[in-house]
């Protein structure tokens, strides 16, 4: 049940500091996108470093379908749990857009406007999750002690490397589509960023499956 | 006696690298106020790090009512220490803008003029006190070493997630009213954040003690 | 073989942090270089930490033809080895600019036109090869379990004090000159920047051998 | 012999980021002196955390005349050393700035036209001063192998809250008067740096060698 609880709060913590911190650069860096880029990089990164460090010795700190998913076919998690994760990380990504939303006084549903398809962006998306569901499976087992931070880092510069700014989560991807901020993504673009997601998902469980 | 000091130094810092760091990104960034925020992050958590690294041993490095709040209700403070502390907290802040204003060869005393009211602003407030509670608590029972670095991003984080820029301190919250700066507060919306931040610690006193 | 794999994959993505986040920097950034550079130096400083993390026990985490010369000179490399590293990490940059053109739907074949040449900036080619090379060499001896940080934040602070932007690479410097963004280097500069990586390589070798 | 080597590097080293990245973020920066400050604290912070990591087994990584008078007077240093430290410290300070205006294709002997003066900016000196010969005293007692990022953090944060920039080092104000970049400092108003530097080290070593 802490796990539960625990991927909950985490995934709508994470989805606040997303979307809060695009929101707030996007305001205060009037006409430059890269400022709002930076404050929400970092403060991306340094919230996954927190919640990771504290809620991994709970529930491993998914936050993360995908990550759910390889864990699970590795043999950490029974279908049980993954389903419970699943419903936990999905509600509690939308539930951090809503608290966004309160907090910076602005209307609670929202369906975002802003375009993000192409094969370039695909692509991207693919990369993203690659190097994510590599960098936690070859930390978790060589360095566990510095996760939190590699996890952190990998997301900071992802945000700047890939054109599709590493979203790397369908939890994440369905919840931006409710908000229609700097973090966004309209709700017909969501469909194209879950399959280059799961792709990847299964390229990497395929490729781990066979090490063990 | 070490403790009461290094409480007072610690706060006063806390709030001369607050208010002189909000004044530096004002004065140079101009126009951008985002840019103002990056350095007013930055700055903040580096020297949040550097204080509880090394004033954590001697005092607990609280700078923080209702830090000192919460400790006080887990039984590591006695009512005589957490008054004290308080005292220390409170003057140590106000005493950190005054110094910041010499530095700056800004007037000493002044009034915030910064309105910071609203619905959203509280919930902002609320929320900010909740991660910071829960940050210190669930960090010093399960990784103690680690939470300076802990505290200093979630610091760094908050000031860009929350719209309320993360206060979550009434001594930070009073003494900011004392400074007509870039981090400023009127002292009419002082009241409002001073609320939010008891009813948060409130809340978690109540979490975890039960837990205990 | 793992070794290999490893040199190759860390080298292209050590490539597509650099040369993704340039783009989005220049492209987000407009008119200001330097919130770029913040960005680009951020980015590939917070993604050199993650890859030598975590591809350092198995290949050691060179990415760079002249770290891998002065291990083999130092005896850690034979010179099959080394032949092989090369290869990887020569094909790898380039495998890495591609990739990031594909992501960011560029044209996939370019030709930079960014001038780099000068008496200062091969000057500032031959400190950034020296204290990369000190860097590692002096940590991996006596702070092993530092050397990912240590070298993210050498590179880190290179991008800013050097005119060249640390290079101090020649797998990098090609690859770079088939890219005409941010990052690139125009062909006829890139012979210049590779004398004097091998000059500054030349020296370290011998001062590091002497010790021996 | 090695640590006078030491300190001459590392003091050298430690004036060409400070001044490179000032310049790289002045000229890159148009118009937006708080970009350039966050490249020039974020570079400082960095290559400090390299240089004390590396060469701090080697001569203590001072770089700085106070750091070192202070450790003479708490008995770690003898007189001799002393006067050796202090002429590597200086001359290494003088030839980091020669060096950065040779990457940057800049006449090589300059003098800075900067000024920084004024009862508020010797008082944030003062203040810069106790500050970091604290974080030194304190960190080495009792946080040994933080040090590196303790005194990174510590000048990162101080580049911001205080109005002086936090030289607090004699051998960094007089090689910043002998460059009329960003970093500069004219020579008129060195005198004024150096007394609050030197009243500030009287001042703690008093504190410090009654504690003793």
């Amino acid at each position: 049940m802490r796990s539960y609880i625990a991927e909950f709060i985490g995934t709508a913590l994470l989805l606040a500091i997303v979307a809060g911190s695009g929101i707030m650069g996007d305001t205060l860096g009037v006409g430059n996108a890269a400022v709002a880029l930076l404050g929400n990089s970092i403060a991306t990164g340094a919230g996954l470093y927190v919640l990771i460090t504290l809620l991994g010795p709970i529930s491993g700190a998914h936050f993360n379908p995908v990550v759910s998913l390889m864990f699970y076919k590795l043999g950490d998690l029974n279908l049980k749990q993954l389903v419970g994760y699943l419903i936990c990380q999905f509600s509690g990504a939308i539930t951090g857009i809503l608290l966004t939303h309160v907090m910076f006084n602005l209307p609670l549903l929202q369906e975002s406007t802003k375009v993000r398809t192409g094969l370039g962006i695909w692509v991207s998306e693919i990369v993203s999750t690659l190097v994510l569901l590599s960098v936690i499976r070859i930390g978790v087992k060589g360095a566990k002690d510095r996760v939190p931070m590699l996890v952190a880092l990998t997301v900071t510069a992802g945000y700047w490397f890939t054109s599709s700014t590493f979203f790397s989560n369908p939890a994440v991807t369905v919840a931006r589509s409710f908000t229609n901020t700097f973090v966004g993504i309209a709700p017909q673009d969501v469909l194209g960023f879950l399959l280059a997601e799961l792709f990847a998902t299964i390229m990497m469980v395929m490729v781990f499956c066979r090490q063990k």
